[in-house]
Formats: structure tokens, C-alpha cells, sequence
């Protein structure tokens, strides 16, 4: 059956490699095309800027708008970026035609030549590479992982749940306390997820508490999947958090440290991202959960003060901030981001270590999954 | 088998955290001891200062003096201290009696409480705890991973090996390109190596290479075990390359960038560090190699000049820094530094993606090995 299965994949992502290749051949095509008509070459390209950001009320996510920018060939501001661009899409051809991954970095190696005839590099620093690989995502209507373009793995996951990768079967029930390294592209072609018994999913900020959790075997007591990022989630875990919601219809529940950075991961779990707003559809699961450390948990843990840390200038800018944005201005959320600044104080989800050690799994979260308590 | 390896392994556990639990209670007795006697309870504590580190020529290893430090209750200056020492050798016992590990910022919280009839503090910050367990590591003899304290995970590894992990058995041959992910904590007790038949460990630097190397099966051709800790190896990763080492016989190659900070990487792997030269012993890889990137290796491999990157101030000083230790005296690395040195780049591995996308995979690493082109 894995057989099969592989087998259907593997159709699938050469047929996915195809239509990708296709778009970016296209690219290409464009200044061909423009040529023989003499004509100006030009793509057009949505803006991504904050201007060309909405949230829409509705659908819980943050989305990009309809502004869309010309970038034309025989404009001298745009003569080089235009080449740069076309460069870009060419290496991302070669990409899906080897059915290779890479990162930003090598694409930005793997185009920069010095132009003949001249000493000017195609080139001069990856920050002139990567702004056009999002050009590209956004003008083709590809994500990222679609024009193989991965970062590192920075995720961990374990419990009932069965992934097959490279046609082995991983099964993450069984890989101790280490855990399965979550790749960061986890699009169906890549990996599959096989078997999922789970009831739902712990998306934990910080590794030190997914250590905890996983150590105590809490997702076997709780049958839950335990996934971290180790930070702020990357995109190949937030992909997967994301595939297990909408396939197996799993709950998402997301434990942050109590503070403005810990409500803003939570939000982009959530609504998706201002700067990658182009990949809210397929990146946000707007039915998250937050979990907690809530700025009520303190007290109604008992946690002592001189645990909590004073926020700062920059804590207390950011959290006025976040009462600004649109998808923070439910009733509950302003409350409790107003408790975070009446109280003065922020907390890390190390400080329940106070109590005890295994407070995290032994009393905290089984008392908020009882009472139900979080918030929306 | 894994059944019983499981059980006699638990028994070692058990055994060993009785033997680590009697060592720190031992540290609270000094005082009863002392108290009885009405003597001054007094610590012997190794110094860590650079001034006690040496480096050992002939194991090639950089080792802790015989320096040692009183630390006295009844001294003005340092009872604060002394009670601090006793309270976190009192919470680190407590993880041996519980079996549980937990982190340095944990402990700095199970700590932290704020002395009875005033209103000091007996901890303030992370920064008083950490350099205690760091004395209690030195003056028991106990690696930090023996006393329960782990970091996150944060290494990644596939290859032809089996851990048994929490009774587990994990096949680091079939868990598809993500492979699993290592622990923070690798001894005995908590990971056992059920099999290895790999040829070799490639202990590879940055993340990028590392996916690389696994999406081509890179192992497989080689017969090798794929290592990385995304940077600066963690402690977890070290001990593993050194217990593969170690235990199976295998040569340990190092692939990192071409710039100071992937010398002194490769340094660290091999002889241990000066920060933590009291863990040489359990940590360093004598004879681990330099496999790359070499400052010879552009020429050698045709890289343009223009995908260098020209060294900076602090480059220069690092590299100059380096030629001056003890355990970079050898002609040839003498020769690699001044080399880099007078050609004034630095280069990435992510540069040979220039040559094209699988480079790493199908030229430079296999002319490498065949050639044996690497530096001790």
C-alpha cells in the first residue's frame, strides 16, 4: 500500500514539477514573446507591501490585495532587476526539472556571474535575489515550497501519527523522546501523512517545553501531536500543523511564553503573516487556539511575582501595537493583552519550573484542556 | 534483545542517578558536617579561568588545570554564593531522585524564591545559576548531562545506524529525508547505539549541506552517517559523533564554511574548548579531520573569485588569533590560515551551488574522499 502510494505520489510531483517549470519557463517567454512583437517586455507583479495587506474579517486571514506593479525591460530602473529576475526564474527552472531542493542562499550563488564583457556581477548580495524569488511566488501563485526552495529543519514532532518520507514509513510513536525532524518543505508530494490517531495538535514555542512534554510521554496520555519550531514556528512546521487541521480535522492548540512575542507567534499561526500575507491560504489555520501562558494564568496558578519579568520599553510598545491590529480587537484579547501592561509584567513558560518540574504536564495544561480554557 | 537491553540499561540508569544524587547531596552535607564540627564549611572549586586551561600535546586535548578555588559560608563575600551552590545542588538532586531532566533556565526558576522575612531574592537572574552548575559540574566531576541539565534539540542525523531511545528502536536508514531528530542528552542511559554498520561520520556544519547531502542519499553511496547541528555543534551532537567514534571505530570527517569561525568549529570537535576544557575528555574527537572547506579548495575546484567573500577586521583577527593556539602549530594548518589570510576571502560551501545545484554531492565530496584531501 506504501508502494501505491509512492508510486501516486511520485506521478504527482512530476506532474507538479511540470506546471511549476511551466510558469517559470514562462517567465522567460515573456521578453521572447515581447520581442518579436517589438514590443516591451514588462511582468507584472502584486505589491507586497503594507498598503496591499487586508484582513479579511470573514475568513480569519490575513490576505494580500489586488495592487499589482509593472516591471518592464527597457525602463533603465528596471533593466537589471528585470534580468535579475528572469535569471532567478531560470535557476528555479533547473530546480524542478533535477526535482531538487535548495535554499535562498545557493539560488543566489547559483545565478551570480560576472557579465561578460564587463566587471559588473549579476549579483551583489543575496538581498537582491531574494525580494525576486517572492516576486515570483506571488506573480506565479506558488509557494515557496512549490518552486523547491527549502530552509532548514527546525521542528520536532512526535506522537500518533504516521508519516511516509522518501517511501519509509516514519512512524512517530516510536522514535523515543528524540522525535522525527520535521523537513521544511512538508507539501503532500513530499512528505504524506499516512496514519494520524491523534485528537490533536500541541504546537509548543520553545523547545524546552516540548523536551518536557515529550519526556513525560504527555502525548500519549493527552493523544495529542507534539510539534515545536523552536521559536517562532518556520514555515515547514506551520505547513504541517496546518495539513493535519484541515485533513484529519484536528483541533490546534498553540502554547506561547506570555508576552507580546508570544501573542504575536500565536497570531501568525492563526491569520498568517503581514509580510507573507500571499500565503495565508495555504499557511494559516485562523480556528487556532491559544493555549496559554495567558496573563490571567499567574494568578490563577499561583505562581509568585518575583517569577515574572518586568516589561520593558520595547515589550510595551509592541503590545500597544498589537491592541491596534484588526485581528486582536475581540473582546478577550484586548483584555487580555490590557492585563499583560496593568500587570507590568511578562512570564515565561519556564517560570511554572517554580512549582514544580512537571508542573507543565501534570497539572497546567491537563487543568486547561479540562476547564477548556483558551482563548479564540 | 532491545527488552533486555532496555532493562539492564535501566538498571544503569537507576544506579548511575543514585551515584550523581549522593555526589550533590554530599555538597549539602559539607555544610551539617562542617556545622557539627563548628568548622567553616568550605567547596573546593576548580578554576575556569583561562589561566587553569591547558592543552595537552600528546592526547590532543585541551584539559582543566589542577587550580582550585575555596569557596567559604563563612566569608562575608561569598556566603551568598555558597547558599546559592548548596540550592541549586539541592535542585539537581531533586532530577535524580524524579529521573527527570529539565534545562538551565528551569533551574534558575525551581530556584528563585525570595528569602523568608525579607525581601531579597535568593536568585536575580540566570546569569548567578548557570556559573554554579557549571562549579558543581568541575567539583563532582559529573558532565553536565549526568546532572539532568539538557539544551534543545537541536541536531539532525540519517544513516546506516539504530538507537534505542526510550526502548524505540530507531532506523536512522528509514526515516526519509527529515532523519531524526538527536537529543540534547545522548549517554548511554538515555540512547543506546543498537547498530552501526556505517564506514564513517560526516559532521557537517550548517543545515543547507546537511539537507543536501540527505535528499541525494548521500549516505547510502558512502556508507556514512550524516551528522549536523546547524552551526555551532551542540553538546548533544559532539557526544554522539564521539560515542560513534568512539564505540564503532569510525573516522570522524568536519565539513564547515571556509572562514575562522569553521576552523575554530572544527577545533572545538576535535580538541574541546577553552570555555569548557573540563569536558574535553567526554566530548573532543582527537582525531576527527578537516575535510573541508579549504582554503586551497577555489583554486583546486575552480570556484570565480567573485563568489568570495572579502574578510573583514574581525576575520582578520580571528584568523590571527588561531595561528597563535597551541593546537593549530601544524605546518599544514599553519599554511590553510595564511593562506586564507593572503588571498583575503572567506567562502561558504553554499558557494559551490555556483558549479551547480548537487556539486557537494557528486564532485567535491567524492574527490575529497577519494583523494583523502584533509587536514588533521
Amino acid at each position: 500500500m506504501v508502494k501505491g502510494q509512492e508510486k501516486k505520489m511520485a506521478r504527482k510531483k512530476a506532474k507538479n514539477n511540470g506546471a511549476v517549470e511551466k510558469k517559470l519557463v514562462g517567465v522567460a517567454d515573456i521578453v521572447i514573446t515581447a520581442a518579436e512583437r517589438s514590443k516591451d517586455p514588462t511582468l507584472s507583479i502584486p505589491v507586497r507591501s503594507l498598503a496591499n495587506v487586508t484582513f479579511d474579517e470573514k475568513r480569519g486571514m490575513i490576505e494580500l490585495g489586488r495592487r499589482k506593479q509593472a516591471r518592464s525591460f527597457f525602463n533603465v530602473g528596471m533593466a537589471k532587476k528585470f534580468m535579475q529576475t528572469v535569471l532567478v526564474a531560470d535557476a528555479l527552472a533547473e530546480l524542478q526539472r533535477a526535482d531538487l531542493t535548495t535554499s535562498l542562499r545557493e539560488i543566489y550563488y547559483r545565478t551570480k556571474h560576472t557579465i561578460k564583457n564587463s566587471h559588473e556581477n549579476t549579483f551583489d548580495g543575496q538581498n537582491e535575489s531574494d525580494p525576486l524569488i517572492e516576486d515570483l511566488e506571488v506573480t506565479l501563485a506558488a509557494l515557496r515550497e512549490e518552486l523547491h526552495v527549502r530552509a532548514e529543519n527546525s521542528g520536532t514532532v512526535v506522537g500518533p501519527v504516521v508519516f511516509t518520507d522518501d517511501g519509509d514509513r516514519v512512524d512517530c510513536t516510536r522514535l523515543g523522546k528524540g522525535g522525527y525532524s520535521v523537513p521544511s518543505i512538508v507539501e503532500p508530494e513530499y512528505i504524506q501523512i499516512t496514519r494520524c490517531t491523534a485528537d490533536f495538535v500541541l504546537l509548543v514555542e520553545k523547545g524546552t517545553q516540548w523536551n518536557r512534554l515529550s519526556e513525560d510521554k504527555f502525548w500519549r496520555r493527552y493523544n495529542c501531536i507534539l510539534l515545536t519550531g523552536n521559536g517562532q514556528p518556520p514555515r515547514g512546521v506551520r505547513r504541517l500543523a496546518r495539513r493535519l487541521h484541515e485533513d484529519y480535522n484536528l483541533p490546534v492548540y498553540v502554547l506561547v511564553d506570555n508576552d507580546p512575542w508570544g501573542y504575536y507567534i500565536y497570531s501568525v499561526v492563526k491569520q498568517g503573516s503581514i509580510n507573507l500575507a500571499f500565503e495565508s491560504q495555504r499557511m494559516a489555520i485562523p480556528k487556532a487556539k491559544f493555549i496559554g501562558f495567558s496573563s490571567a494564568d499567574p494568578d490563577r496558578y499561583g505562581l509568585p511575582r518575583n517569577v515574572g519579568i518586568k516589561l520593558n520599553d520595547k515589550d510595551v510598545n509592541r503590545a500597544k501595537e498589537l491592541l491596534k491590529y484588526r485581528w486582536f480587537q475581540k473582546k478577550e484579547w484586548q483584555e487580555e493583552i490590557k492585563r499583560m501592561l496593568s500587570i507590568g509584567l511578562k512570564y515565561e513558560l519556564d517560570a511554572l519550573a517554580n512549582k514544580n518540574f512537571q508542573y507543565l504536564t501534570k497539572t497546567y495544561l491537563p487543568r486547561k484542556l479540562k476547564e477548556k480554557d483558551w482563548l479564540d
